[in-house]
């Protein structure tokens, strides 16, 4: 299993909406996640830094092809577009990301 | 369970050193995280934002009292004068916090 964090930033007037999108995330899109072995999965807001975090645990063993799988996924790309607009990518993320990769520098159980 | 996100800056020049000590915490310290119902306890890190995101899961009943334990552990006070010149507290945090407390907009298992 592997831990994972991840970050981007949040668009303060879209602070509200994102929380609202995310007391009730469609089930389709957590069964898609779910199908793609991701568990315990949260996600942090810190204001006013307006930073969202997001952690979780990768139980699969071909990462690229769950996380096309989920990127293919039409409720998850319908969900995209009411989260993507609250979503403000860090300038520095890698090509091809959205969420910004962390690296883990400690860890225990 | 309550799972707790926490957010604190790191100095650029000190990331290789934060690393290096992360990566051989001491047991004592360790210890006494344990002892204070801490598990699951994962840091990592942002560049070139230097920001260090703190994911935890708390299994006590008496947070308050756990985190004084904590404090007042000598050998975590010893480890705190290697780790703290490292971090860089964000301005935004509340009185008495290090670390900045996130909050917790999504979680699923």
């Amino acid at each position: 299993m592997q831990r994972m964090g991840m970050v981007i930033g949040i668009e303060p007037e879209h602070i509200a909406e994102y929380k609202r999108l995310h007391a009730a995330v469609w089930p389709a899109v957590l069964a898609r996640l779910a199908e793609s072995h991701i568990r315990n999965y949260s996600i942090f807001l810190r204001e006013p830094e307006n930073l969202l975090f997001g952690y979780w645990e990768y139980h699969g063993s071909d990462y690229e092809a769950d996380m096309a799988a989920i990127a293919a996924d039409p409720e998850t790309r319908r969900w995209w577009t009411f989260c993507s607009p609250c979503q403000r990518p860090l300038p520095s993320r890698a090509a091809g990301e959205h969420w910004a990769a962390m690296e883990c520098v400690f860890h225990v159980d």
